[in-house]
């Protein structure tokens, strides 16, 4: 079995008829094009995606949880259907290894599962019931029930390092599912291919499960057109983004300017700062050495909740911890990025934003320019204060040790830390007033604390918050990951004075 | 006892030394200017303001849930301790009926406890906990457990139409505060010394505690360069705001405009479309004639849920409903308005607005310059849908009635109306079919659905959403008023791996 690519968008269950050429698949391991050439979705292709996805929220299919439900699952079951051709696919686009994508697909259908379960339980709706007061003086009160509703089509931006888990399927397409809302999804070009074969299968179940054909359309483009147009096509209420910053902030701007403006989750940059404490780096330094190498490095490190700043104290303790960091930087082997423009920036920005430190080791030399060399490099808190370059995310394997003085010069970088998905804490009992002092510091500039761990590896759960103030994302208040994942792609409302729960019954699950 | 007024802003717990003056306060209905001459804050008091509430953020205090609470009991009994000079003032100010300003003051005082009660019962942090799965493979769990945490100094904008409830210590401070967010407050103009007097008893509150001084700041200025420096400040991390639909969305641009944009909550504008059906009509349209009115000319319209589109299908009975709203209109007494910029507005905008209707009947002659006539007019379905005009606001006594042809348009017209805080439905049994098909449209349209009642009247309680899609607010996400309005000035963190839960317990409630 092979994967039927056609190289055309799914616009609203047909293909794309094409027009402008939008590139080739590139394998990532050797620079080689894969066939068949994409083409990019027209004006008119994406006008009626948008507009059939508006149709479609308007439907009643949408509105029936066993039937939202189901979908999820036949999709889960399609992807894993496809077999090992998927992942192969995947593979030769992207360059993770093989049992990475057997994993990320494990996560993907397993992520689509959950967000079934969750909406078939309902406690995520957040029914709440204020009963009527028919005697109340004055006035009389009402009943009111509040609950959540789906908040319309949702445009979806896929990851280029999760070719499955934040993309086609990935996390925004089973919110905006699970949640009632429409998805059109806009691939990444660096796996066109990959996100054909999903957008296929999610097309088939959508027609054999007699959804709307609006319910589900992937868009193939070039450039910044196709994404630009459909965040400002009015059918679209919310947007979802994995991505970097500059593409991220664009998204928020064209979101922001339009005339009716929407919500845009966009998950950014981060640096995932790391602090280890005395006590933890004296007791067990080299245990937190390998620990954070091998958070670092994995998957070439890009990951966006790659540990990329290490603060620690000055002292004997710290220059041990330096050395044996150091000989397992010096081990790494150079590995190929996911494409050409990741791997092109990873190296200009590296030697940008690491031009002040001190190089502390480098791994093995690249065998082909698709491969990264890991680098570990060190620079004195002062200059790291002084120069805000140092906080910029490097996207790969480079990480900076930040030498801090005292333990108040410690606090001091933390609070002049931009927004990140994660902060890490490691401490031993000893180490508790000053973790503490730190926590209260760092959770007003993280989605996570991670304590006496490393940030890689984010559950899907229901206590997981993939979020944290801006530029970690657009909007600190949601999660990418996890349960809370299914009320980004709702609102609230109320209903008042309607007798029994006909109403809102009707308004949720229409007959 | 009179009230002590100065004309000065607060700024930190000091009086301002204030610069130029930002105007005096006028007598709403005689037009007549009152003492003091208020003095607009200077950018280094605003400056002052803002960086002493990003220290009052991130000292103990305003952790700690118990204190919290105490202060927002304290500013109510505060309040109350005013007296009847408060309330005034707060008259003579806006030409609101002292019975009006003392529910008013309930209402503040009130929602000033429930959110104490309401931060004292826990539930709203949302605390979710999954377990530590250490012998998962093949990788151990760690625990994580995920709650709410405040979001930031909030900058507040005070409302000219509820001096109290919806003002300086208004819902958005007491969300603020009860998160656990220090608050920067604009004063509104056209009530400056009702927002002094609360301002000042916040301010002494907020000392007589021991919190920072940064808590709580007033800032008095005249156009729109202090509430613009104040959105623009790097400290505030979050907008409330409610007012015009203009001033809302200017907000809402420079706040997505800023280095890191954040997130504002605007209360807009809303026309709050009521929906007659058939057998509701006929059966009980004299009512709801009743009901209706009184609704739609209380506070002479001066409510964000005035009812201000009133849909019915053409026939016998509708003749007959719009007989007997003419004659409630017709004998409707001319009130003073707010302000004189409010009343200015009303007429340019019913002149405007309601140009291509028929008018149908109008209250008595105004008797002072003033006062505010009421309007009922009225307009054929079809041409409703050529004329996006006759969905604008129009604040004040003035209402437009839809004649429709058949269910169908009905549809039609609610599928063409814009984002609205309420939508009102009145059906008997009989009508049910229509009014399901008609509530699952209104639904995405409108942050509640009142059925067969009035859409003012908003209940501070767990399951009200006073919120709804652009233009009603900037954000359907969240509610201005009841237990949702707490969670908009927070937003989620995860802790993992914390053994027990210290760390949790230390981010919240330090020692």
């Amino acid at each position: 079995m092979t994967l039927a690519l056609t190289g055309r968008s799914w616009i609203a269950g047909l293909r794309s008829a094409g027009s402008a050429p939008a590139g080739r698949a590139i394998e990532a391991a050797t620079g080689r094009p894969l066939e068949p050439l994409y083409l990019e979705a027209t004006d008119g292709e994406l006008d009626r995606a948008c507009r059939a996805a508006a149709e479609a929220f308007e439907s009643t299919e949408l509105t029936e949880i066993s039937r939202r439900a189901a979908l999820l699952r036949a999709v889960a079951d399609r992807i894993e259907a496809l077999g090992e051709p998927l992942l192969e696919r995947a593979h030769l686009e992207t360059a993770l290894p093989m049992d990475r994508m057997r994993t990320e697909r494990g996560r993907t259908c397993g992520q689509l599962r959950f967000f079934a379960s969750l909406i078939e339980e309902g406690s995520w709706i957040g029914e709440r019931l204020d009963p009527a007061q028919p005697q109340r003086t004055p006035l009389a009160k009402p009943e009111i029930r509040c609950f959540r509703v789906p908040i319309g089509p949702v445009a979806v931006f896929c990851a280029s390092n999760f070719p499955l888990a934040f993309s086609v399927a990935g996390v925004d397409t089973a919110a905006a599912l699970a949640a009632g809302c429409p998805a059109v999804v806009h691939a990444h070009f660096a796996h066109p291919g990959t996100a054909e074969a999903i957008g296929t299968v999610i097309t088939e179940a959508v027609a054999a499960l007699g959804f709307p054909e609006g319910t589900f359309s992937l868009l193939y483009g070039a450039g910044h057109g196709v994404g630009r147009r459909l965040v400002e096509h009015p059918a679209i209420r919310a947007v979802g983004f994995t991505g970097s910053r500059a593409g991220g902030r664009a998204l928020m701007d064209l979101a922001a300017r339009r005339p009716e403006p929407i919500p845009v989750y966009a998950e950014m940059s981060s640096v995932n700062p790391l602090f280890i404490l005395p006590g933890a780096l004296a007791g067990r330094g080299a245990a937190i050495a390998r620990g954070l190498h091998s958070s670092a490095t994995l998957g070439v490190g890009q990951f966006c909740t790659k540990p990329g700043l290490i603060f620690l104290e000055r002292g004997a303790a710290a220059a041990s911890f330096e050395r044996e960091l150091a000989a397992l930087y010096s081990a790494t082997a150079a590995q190929p990025m996911l494409h050409a423009g990741i791997r092109a920036g990873y190296e200009e920005k590296r030697r940008r934003v690491r031009a002040g430190a001190r190089l502390v080791a480098q791994g093995a030399e690249p065998a082909s320019p698709q491969q990264a060399q890991a680098f570990l490099h060190a620079v004195e808190a002062e200059r790291f204060l002084a120069d805000p370059r140092h906080q910029e995310e490097v996207f790969g394997p480079s990480a900076l040790l930040v030498i801090c003085d005292h333990h108040s010069q410690m606090l001091q970088c933390a609070r002049s830390l931009e927004g990140q998905l994660t902060a890490t804490l490691h401490a031993e009992p000893s180490d508790r007033d000053s973790a503490h002092a730190l926590a209260r510091i760092l959770v007003h500039r993280a989605g996570r604390l991670v304590w006496n761990g490393y940030p890689t590896g984010v559950e899907i759960s229901p206590a997981m918050v993939h979020g944290g103030p801006y530029p970690a994302t657009s909007d600190s208040r949601s999660s990418s990951v996890g349960s809370l994942a299914l009320e980004r792609y709702s609102r609230w409302v109320s209903v008042q004075g309607a007798e029994g729960d006909a109403l809102a019954l009707a308004l949720r699950k229409p007959q």
